[in-house]
């Protein structure tokens, strides 16, 4: 199999100021082209940290992609250190240049810097990939048959550079081997559970079929993965996935690489119907998840926010009683709170969450994690309780997704049997 | 120094389905108490990849910490070949041991299962490091003087064990020297402007003091690091810390390592005042940026996300001739969403906003990225336009950042001089 190995050049990974979202990008670009990530390494802007790291994945892998390292500040010296290593010399680009000028005078507005025209300056035994999104050019080296390139690291300039011409260009160096996935996601049963299932089934797989278990917020996702070469690779793939698919029906809740999102969103658009919100604890959470997609506004109509207990009451129509009697965070509330924005929003569905993400407002009765839910329609809504252990960033995420699976589950059938049958936690 | 590798473990980093975070919590971690990691290192769940890994970061670093590669499922292999690279044997840890049976009869109320009872074997030459928060326990190893620490890929367990065990013990075996940052955050200006700026700064930097860029969304992060042993590098960190304040006074937003979603909470939290939202394309992105922070409900009452235009006009009491004469995404729509919001949410503050994130909906007079914002409050209200250049998810976030700068100056000073000198984009 073709190898790569991804290098991102930073101070600002080493101490933790920024997560590297980069690499798993580039990752799951180069696997679907077939080729195989076998390590992502990561170093400081320090010039012998680069050189040793560039001279060893230049020997273990067949590509090297880089990102980091090209801005115009004083701190980055990537560039000049690739041009050494491949025994160049800095020239400047016409192309590179027209960019940056381009940039600044048609797009910031702003004058041109010294530091910026340098960004036109690439070694001179490299293939300059040119940047449409930003003044570092990136840059293609190839030597003893392997292929090393150097790309900027703002995320939407790497992005742009691999999807116009790093991805196209590679197929022509390379004989890369199609890698199959095939991905089925469940809800409702923890990774030992599942593995304890399919015992069986793992000691029958073919050994070129690998399986990976991937769980996430009560989500688990199980991947087949093979190289498919030939017909028959495929359909031993598919075969298999139909045998996994057959063995976990019960929970299985998508057989693609999905989230519950946009499950939901399938649902919603396949049904032509909308959604609305009453949402509490999850502050816009569970909004900006329905319309983080594109297209959101075909099912998403919108939501109320109503975090404090007025709002509450003044947009939502909770009785002052009900939150005096029963607390924000109760079944009470939510089902009133699932009533009054249905007739705010006008939707078909809503969805009507409350609780306490933490880390202060618990009591003895409703710790911290305490999150009542209430979905449905006008002629039924169902309710579930959650406790949640975690700190509050998880406790949103999973107060929203364990909503999302409620609804999906609603709107799949209205019926309480599934939805006992069905929890996530 | 002291310095560290962090080796993160699992197939699901190398095809790009899973970001790393736990790298990036790790280093911050081990940066606050003076430890510098020097490479970070992902490698799959293949035996020799691993094996190779540990080897190599063994060698070049005083500390390794391990992540990921525990769970109980069957692609999970480092465990035995931790044992065995260190030469022990596997048995059975009883205080482990308790530990998963206590998590399955008493918090998770569900059969325990063979291979879950396989979780309490643990080498015999390490010492064992407990998981509070799941079943996979971590292993601390020593050997030549270097400390090796096996933790769990499951972020708040790994957590946890980080907080409880790792960060306490390390500087027991170490002579560990502090590191100070100071980060000075700023909008307004790009990496390049600032850095022009900073040449006679740069310039007279004391060499034991390193200045880095971090631009993220418009803002752009600067880092002064140095080691501080005595009471004079740490005056000498501060002295360098008030000439850049001073120098670049026009654009500084904060002085601490914040956001500004942290910022703006601040200002309310001072003044004692509340905010409340109109978002439509942002579509709860506002929101939930304003809650994920403990203790919210002081200053944020609610927000109202009203992404189709019935609901501009129903919940925000926007004219209908408002939104056919000059469209959704017009001044004079977020002008009467901000007024109908402040109503309607009876908040100090009110943010509204209206754009077109792409990838569809853009027309010539309207591409996508084009955005309208209002600030202000019942007295005055302000309105920027704004083009965004980018994807969806960017184009929401860079629409978040800026609406919340945008509030921040009319907080500050409701000046539209002030708005017209400090612009992000």
């Amino acid at each position: 199999m073709v190898t790569a190995s991804i290098i991102t050049i930073g101070d600002e990974l080493l101490i933790g100021q920024t997560i590297d979202t980069n690499s798993a990008e580039i990752a799951r670009m180069l696997n679907q082209i077939g080729v195989w990530v076998q390590r992502r390494v990561a170093v400081g802007d320090q010039r012998e940290a680069i050189w040793a790291a560039l001279t060893e994945e230049e020997t273990v892998s067949d590509i090297v992609l880089i990102t980091g390292g090209l801005g115009p500040t004083a701190d980055d010296i990537t560039k000049p250190l690739l041009c050494e290593y491949f025994g160049g010399q800095m020239v400047v680009n016409e192309a590179v240049l027209a960019n940056v000028k381009y940039i600044f005078e048609v797009l910031y507005k702003r004058p041109l810097l010294e530091r910026n025209l340098k960004q036109a300056e690439v070694p001179n035994n490299c293939r300059v990939l040119l940047n449409k999104r930003g003044t570092a050019p990136g840059m293609w080296f190839e030597r003893n048959g392997k292929v090393i390139v150097s790309m900027p690291g703002v995320p939407h300039e790497m992005r742009g550079m691999m999807e116009n011409d790093v991805i196209p260009s590679l197929p022509g160096f390379f004989n890369l081997k199609k890698i199959g996935h095939r991905t089925l996601v469940t809800a409702g049963a923890g990774e030992s559970l599942i593995a304890e299932r399919l015992v069986d089934f793992e000691n029958q797989l073919p050994a070129t079929i690998k399986l990976a278990y991937l769980p996430n917020y009560g989500i688990v996702r199980l991947r087949l993965s093979a190289i498919l070469e030939t017909d028959d690779e495929e359909k031993a793939l598919d075969h298999s996935f139909a045998e996994l698919k057959e063995k976990l029906s019960d929970i299985m809740i998508a057989d693609s690489d999905t989230d519950l999102a946009a499950i939901v969103a399938d649902l919603l658009k396949q049904g032509r119907k909308t959604i609305g919100l009453a949402e509490s604890c999850t502050g816009g959470y569970l909004a900006h998840l329905l319309t983080a997609m594109p297209g959101s506004s075909v099912y998403f109509k919108g939501g109320i926010v109503s975090y404090a207990n007025e709002l509450k009451e003044n947009l939502l129509g909770v009785k002052a009683t009900t939150l005096l009697q029963h607390g924000a965070v109760s079944e009470e509330t939510v089902r009133e709170m699932a009533k009054g924005a249905l007739q705010q929003l006008d939707t078909d569905y809503i969805i009507a969450v409350s609780g306490i993400m933490g880390p202060d407002g618990g009591t003895i009765q409703k710790p911290v994690g305490t999150v009542w839910v209430a979905v449905g329609d006008r002629t039924a809504l169902i309710t579930q309780r959650f406790y949640f252990r975690h700190n509050r960033a998880k406790n949103i995420e999973l107060t929203a997704q364990n909503a999302l699976n409620l609804v999906r589950i609603f709107i799949l059938n209205n019926n309480k049997d599934a939805m006992n049958r069905i929890k996530i936690s």
